[in-house]
């Protein structure tokens, strides 16, 4: 049985509990949150679960094997640092940490103490990602030629972040996860309109191949769109995650290149085929992701979105923030792959 | 009666001697085109048109009053300056001119000449596009946050110029007669993958005033998209021109920002209303153009799509080169409006 | 307090029982059910709910004020019977009774003993259909054309009804809340494919006015449909219930006469308008039901779908067996509305 | 070369002569229509085509071949017939005639001086229907279930015949050509609400085998709805006209049988796969009709839309008007077919 203290039970805090709550082999045991009617929530809907309103209550306890942090990304380095230290596994809400070097720091007392770090990147749980890095990794689509991702809404304003860190972390980490190879420099260009956090924004990142990804993001739509649009040599895909049943539309179209008398006169035509909508995974992806995490503990196997995939995506949002403050210009990220080099 | 030469007849040119030769008035006097497959789709859909391999034929006819330039961009500087020095009305297909310098020769030598320069816009004489200039114009939206355009599709590739040339002068273009701010610069980032040209590119634009404009153009999209969200203070709308029947969508929806104590504690909540689709003006746009070029032509009257249009669109391609050869840099591209200023 | 007594844990009473269980002033004290998984998942979503096999235990309760029935048509009537004879107040899935004697029986024994008897028809509890009424009663459509309606689906194949009690009911019973006039006849053609049981149907409601209804029932659509036009003389609607966002469309649109030389001269000419989405209220149609239902029993007032309103109901379904019996001919259905005249 | 002549150009005509003119083989010599606006169209658009208002200059000409009556329907046997009389052949705008009987005559006509007869069922030459047809007859549906088509729009009111002539023969048509099983009989119920003709219709077709065939015809709609379902065993499929490129979407989806113990006890359950859009012939239905029509002639060969297939729609037309005058009373389809296969 492990044992699991969750903090934070505003937004996100109530599907962790409730995932981790259905799971066997798992007892929620402590919540803790400051705010009143978060509290009152909790404690109509889990009456079994002890609720407190003093973290410390969570990460000290000698009874919880494993802590969710749900909380403000500007909490998380202190709290997850202090679950660490005490011996305890972490579930961290996206993004993983404020800063790159934070992230490093975690992952280094993780492995000096041997224990597991998830990343909550739900995304890459779903049946409709699982079914594109099947796709991709079968070469359905041939090499890659864009990433082209869009995910904008009437968005809650966050008070302490801006649409960038709100919810390019989703996109990232799910491109993380589909394309082995990884992103090499970031421009990005953003307004911001309403309290002086940018929630209009436009992110392009490239790569050292024939890649280029590009993330729109924007807090100030009308519509909700959630579509991603990848393009191979032999296929290109339509990923529109608002759809409840066709998600993944797989076309069979592309352009066929006829060399004629060197580059500057290539003969470029269109091919059009039939399209094809593959049968998606239903299950809900945080239960596979919170069934996943259990495993890993009890497995001591490392996650696929461990430590350094949450790094991966925070060095993105790092450089986003760089290339803001300097109207756009490209900012090299590969140096942290080093570092993540060196501990594998 | 004015009588109207007609300089290629290739994809965009059958559909310019069908409207024009629609029109009273006019007489489309005389066709070139060098290609055989187009001389006989002419003969056969006009057999009452002359038709010549020879444009000087055209532009040194002393009976011909206005030319219409539906060439490459490469070629629309030296046909249109024959035909003004020849003392002829030009309309010219977008984009204006491979350069600024080149568009502002033009524009010079029309003015000393007396004659109309009109760019082919197409889209600002859509029943959509004027809905919504009407719309902005009303202050329906209040002030305007953002303009974000979507042209995708598996396209044809051009063998002289890359996707931003073929598609975003529409974009350009038409956000350049709804919007009286302009902007000034301009951030581009694209990826060639195929013969050299880039087919994949994503532009922002930059204003002085709240605004930020962003403009997504693909040669090689499975689907082909056509949505611009143009989000306001008061109003939000999104056009979407696949859309048969309903292109315009306003949505009474937005943000509500209550001031709390200093800018940092903004309080921002959504607001959702009722959404409406206005009745749009169903006439070919290019009909109403082209009666529009024969109007100011007989009425000595500066048409709204002038040479001026043509050099702002350009400009902010130019820019866009610019910024593509420095790693997407932002290009400041103010400077022509002085001339702007001047000649107005 | 009112305790109320749930017979029926299967499919729908999940949804019943949450609800019930988060309004004040209510305590769900008793669930009955056979089956043991449904037993098993009642236990664990509400440890603190009492659970019996035997629905004696809630029908003979004398702690029990309100019996929910939410079991299959076929034991309706046995079961409100007891619960009525008994003394508690009735909450019924629908269809209301398997015939319309049974539901004239039950109606007259509630009103001797002066107790509430609620059908369960949810969708007149929803945003949408509450803004149609309201837009029909305001005259907004004028006059009404017709009423079609869609509602196919791959479905769960029942094994004691066809599709038409399956599924109209939901139709009759929007119909009837939205529709002053009642229609006076049906006809009914199916056809059973796969279990001896109707599931392809095609039912038409004729009425003494302008109106026709006509409703498209089917359990083999590859797609899920759920779409209502209702045509009127001043504008027209349609419904789309699996649209997250825009379900009710009203357009401005229809045709115009113009007299000419007497009726077979009229100029019959279109009219095309704007078209308008209104905000639909979001709140769960079962929750707000639940609490009308508590509001009605605690009031003593009489629900809007009460016995008369199941009854009306169930004469459709009635008249589409005898229809379908007979080759689809017309079966007159004004008869029970005596019995509700009688009685009101 | 064969010389047409085309009587009436009005709303069809236009397209009759612009897709014969465009035929090598073909010439469209002689057009006649009364009415002036329509005589100044032609004379605009076709300038070289001769031009009569008295239709016997073409009915009577030695120089014609063959006659396209594109009129309304009720002169289509008495312009049919003076044109087989004088030995030319014809081609008819659906309904093929106004009577069952006349159907009959012009056939036996047509065969007696071995003449051709075209009915102008213009959909089955649709790249969408012939893929239908093909994966019908390559059983990839397996048996069929049911075909339900919808044809709903804001029409043009005919002044002549109800809604069930004007639309319906187009999906009579396409379900005859689909599906070898021919109806047996047919419902019908229907409503006038404007000028005194039905508007607003819905009619059901009845087979010996496990089909059922339903049509929603309706001038009354706000909106333009093309789709048909046609359900299988083993695969589902939607054809949505009005969609430009995914027109068939087929679903790998039904129901699953397991016997149990007697029918009574089947074991019914969901299955669901993936779906698939064939990519469709785009070529204009019109031209390969028109083709198809001159090809039969010239080689002496009998249409797939002969007078047979006329016949079979007007019956079911003809069978809808008996069923409507009788309350919707099944009426019998069946006799002619006897007709048809004495003759073949």
């Amino acid at each position: 049985m492990i044992n699991l203290g969750v903090i934070g039970f505003g937004y996100w805090g109530p599907n962790i509990v409730r995932n981790f709550n259905s799971i066997e082999g798992v007892k929620v045991s402590l919540i803790c949150d400051k705010n009143q009617p978060s509290i009152n929530r909790a404690k109509k809907a889990y009456p079994h679960i002890e609720i407190t309103t003093d973290c410390s209550d969570i990460l000290e306890s000698p009874n919880i094997d494993a802590i969710a942090v749900i909380t403000p990304v500007s909490t998380h380095f202190e709290l997850a640092k202090k679950a660490l230290q005490n011996g305890k596994h972490v579930f961290v809400e996206k993004p993983f940490t404020a800063t790159v070097s934070e992230a490093e720091a975690l992952i280094e007392l993780a492995e000096k103490k041997n224990l597991t770090i998830m990343v909550d990147h739900t995304f890459i749980f779903t049946g409709a990602v699982k079914k594109i890095k099947h796709l991709i990794h079968a070469q359905e689509l041939g090499d890659l030629y864009y990433y082209d991702s869009i995910r904008v809404n009437l968005g809650l304003f966050q008070s302490d972040i801006n649409v960038i860190w709100d919810l390019a972390p989703h996109d990232f980490a799910i491109m993380d996860f589909l394309i082995s190879e990884k992103p090499v420099a970031i421009t990005a260009n953003a307004k911001a309109h309403v309290n002086g956090f940018e929630d209009t924004a436009y992110i392009t990142a490239h790569f050292n191949n024939n890649m280029i990804a590009h993330f729109n993001v924007n807090w100030l739509s009308p519509v909700k769109v959630r579509t991603t649009l990848i393009g191979g040599e032999k296929k290109m895909l339509v990923w529109n995650d608002t759809e409840p049943d066709e998600k993944i539309k797989i076309y069979d179209r592309g352009v066929e290149v006829k060399s004629k008398e060197g580059v500057y006169n290539l003969l470029v035509s269109y091919r059009s085929g039939d399209m094809w909508v593959p049968k998606v995974e239903q299950t809900e992806a945080l239960k596979i992701e919170a069934e996943y995490f259990i495993r890993c503990i009890s497995n001591n196997e490392r996650p696929i979105n461990d430590g350094y995939a949450g790094l991966r995506v925070v060095n993105m949002l790092e450089a986003c923030d760089k290339s803001l403050k300097n109207n756009g210009q490209m900012i090299n990220i590969c140096d942290t792959y080093q570092f993540q080099t060196m501990s594998n």
